[in-house]
């Protein structure tokens, strides 16, 4: 191992490789766990990952890649491995105004690149609560959602290109600025959502959008489940092109949020059993502001709105955002399990209340909280039942309960370590076959994040020192 | 060969396998050259795909997928292949309209896929010339483009799940319906857009859009390229969320389309060098036709338009349309070489002055037409010579100028067999290592459309049938 550090030294100049203390103090993350990473690399280039991957790869040391380490899914778990953190490649390298794309390397924060955006009047639409800390290259690895996917898709759907380095090492540079381009296989798309299992991102070309200049939210009471996707259509039909967010709160997150000692207030009085937070982003204050009214009209004509506040004022937008995202407060009902899936929005009200059955029948003190990008079929479930031991058993229920209406057991979280056993629940074993077959292929030496998504194949071909490194991995 | 027929037989029924006469005659096509297929396979089910897969895997056969044969890279060309035709496979098979998904087989014709949904409310936005003969399996595996990119994405953005059957007759079956789903390496974006080549697409899951309810159509004139992203990023911007289309003719163009014997009269005088068709689709007729207007004023004050006329009408709107997909005038100009090509908008001027001018170096006689979904970078250019020999001349120059720009070779039609020995002007040597070992990882007997997008690797493995078939192919 000292042999590799002193060649990992050389390639990363002063300060490029944590070890010791160092590397201890960088695995601390109050968001997930980090475990002990055998050291902490700091490449400043792409030349520099693919000279210590090619390092890593003859040593068969697996690396993990780190970027915000915000993830929730132990994505990031790096025990055994090198750590590979691209705070050292934080630039945005290029606005291209008339094409309306940015290249920016992989540890460049995603706000930091939000903002960088907006500065030319342009739009980086991706949009989560960890938006501060979160990297581009960590967003793009694991397929980031958030709140406007409705309107802008996924984190996918923003990358045009990519430049990633293979576990040997070799560069794969497909900086590509077009929205079309159809020559040949899509290889970007394999390092898009792997969670750094199939290579590790460097660099990508992202498509921007105009920055929209107006604003309307509206906050909303709806009395049946079966009313939500009847408002949903009724929006994205009536908002066409500007509808951005569709959040729902059940009953139970809302009252949480809106109850001492939350700093929230309720917007609707408490009672009904959902409460709906409409967004749109447009281009015209004043003709937005009247559609969303004449929309509202329209929902609470057709009965499927009991009770509407629009918004007047940016802090009144801001209120119920705030509301939304005051996700803390479930911490009140002790220690809980946080669940992020998806599921077909005709399945979701069964689910929910056989879930909700099934917990309350093992344990009759247990409490479940939802909320969710009911637009994107994606569901937060956060369930308590008292014991933090119980994890596994909520898990199952949850989980398994998926399994049955064909739901994902990851909508935008991504898999890491925590999801791995149960990605038979929404995988086939054909899928699953055919993830490892190309994991064998990109990784060979299961150097990348090995573990995460998938189980390791079988005993790793490589050294004693990779060997030890697995069985701390694992344990 | 007959021993491996009448398995073939056996697996079809009746009318399942073509050979003879009938295949020659299944072979005929205006658009493509679709070569003399060894039989062709008619499955009625994705079961029959992955037996007829089975048997030709077996066998060492090549297989090339057939859906309305409607491309134009001779990616359906099928010497020395069992050609796999996928009318017998044309159901829709479920419209979820509180999900707004549909899944739909392989064989059915894009415009009863997207009448089907009109019929529900609903709206498939993918639009394209062949609209009434391509399939939904072949815009998937050629990852279709069309009129609506700027606004709906490409193919690629509208499957939500997709089912294939892999070389050796595997189904790999994802049918997931969720806008979310971040459970491990996406493996369906491995099926969309590689022509074939890695599996055969079967079933797919699409998101549907709520049905436009109003549109707006423009026509301008537009004195200088630079003008040009200006007013695509006004409208953008103005438009917000409603711009589905933005169509650019250059001068020669517009000229051929409105002359005799086109049909086509002018709708703004000759004379400006670009013309433009500016559409967007909403729900609010009478506030959307305001924005639009409202948008043009500030188009024109800030110099950007020179003349413009707003349809009043449908039959307005679709005459302006009818200009734009007249693209068979260009026939006048003898015989001519199409390409389709994106690059960045801040390189086009300079690209088509240079291709020109080296053109006309070479052929005094030459002509150039350009057209073009400038919104997403593409352009389509037709070039003539007056010779028909010179296709490989012309290419080298089209081909070679936009290398040195960093452009794309194909933007949305595919690479196929006619763009496969340039491919490596738009992909680095290590995206075509990679794309290589992915085939060969998929197709290790190289049966699945051999020859299309990449060069076969090597001596096929298989036996002195395959061989043939091979010389056939290449021939």
């Amino acid at each position: 191992m000292d042999q590799l550090f002193a060649k990992l030294s050389d390639i990363l100049g002063p300060g490029g490789l944590l070890t010791g203390d160092d590397a201890a103090d960088a695995a601390k993350s109050v968001w997930t766990r980090l475990g002990q990473p055998l050291a902490v690399a700091r490449p400043r280039s792409t030349e520099e990952v693919s000279a210590l991957l090619k390092a890593c790869h003859a040593a068969g040391v697996p690396v993990t890649p780190w970027g915000g380490r915000t993830g929730l899914v132990d994505g990031a778990f790096a025990t055994g491995a090198v750590a590979i953190l691209t705070d050292r490649m934080n630039r945005i390298e290029e606005i291209d105004k008339q094409g309306s794309t940015m290249t920016v390397q992989a540890g460049c924060v995603l706000q930091t690149a939000c903002e960088a955006a907006e500065a030319q009047g342009l739009f980086l639409p991706l949009d989560l609560g960890a938006r501060g800390s979160a990297t581009i290259g960590g967003v793009v690895s694991t397929n980031a959602g958030g709140n406007r996917v409705l309107r802008y898709g996924m984190t996918r759907d923003m990358v045009l290109g990519l430049e990633g380095v293979l576990a040997d090492g070799t560069i794969v540079s497909a900086l590509n600025p077009l929205i079309k381009n159809n020559t040949g296989f899509d290889l970007k798309q394999l390092f898009i959502g792997s969670e750094g299992c199939l290579g590790i991102v460097t660099r990508v070309v992202l498509r921007l959008r105009p920055q929209p200049t107006s604003q309307d939210a509206a906050f909303l009471a709806v009395e049946t489940f079966e009313n939500l996707p009847r408002l949903l259509r009724l929006f994205e039909r009536e908002l066409s092109g500007t509808l951005s967010a569709f959040e729902v709160m059940w009953r139970e997150f809302y009252e949480l949020v809106t109850t001492e000692p939350a700093k929230g207030r309720p917007i609707l009085p408490h009672g009904a059993p959902f409460y709906v937070l409409v967004e749109t982003l447009g281009a015209d204050q004043a003709g937005d502001s009247e559609r969303m009214e004449r929309a509202l009209e329209k929902a609470l004509e057709a009965g499927l709105v009991a009770d509407a506040v629009v918004a007047k004022s940016k802090a009144e937008r801001d209120r119920m955002w705030a509301l939304r995202d005051d996700v803390a407060q479930v911490a009140r009902n002790g220690p809980v399990f946080t669940f992020d899936v998806s599921l077909k929005i005709s399945a979701m009200e069964a689910y929910l209340a056989g879930l909700k059955a099934a917990l309350l029948e093992r344990w009759p003190n247990a409490t479940m909280v939802v909320f969710g990008h009911l637009g994107d079929g994606n569901l937060h479930i956060i369930a308590g039942v008292g014991e933090r031991s119980a994890r596994k058993a909520v898990e199952d229920l949850v989980y398994g309960h998926l399994q049955k209406v064909g739901g994902s057991i990851s909508a935008e979280h991504g898999v890491g370590l925590q999801k791995r056993d149960y990605l038979a629940c929404s995988r086939s074993p054909e899928e699953i076959a055919l993830m490892g077959r190309l994991k064998a292929m990109f990784d060979p030496r299961n150097i990348l994040n090995p573990g995460k998504v998938l189980e390791p194949a079988e005993a790793p071909a490589a050294g004693p020192e990779l060997a030890s490194a697995e069985t701390g991995l694992l344990g």
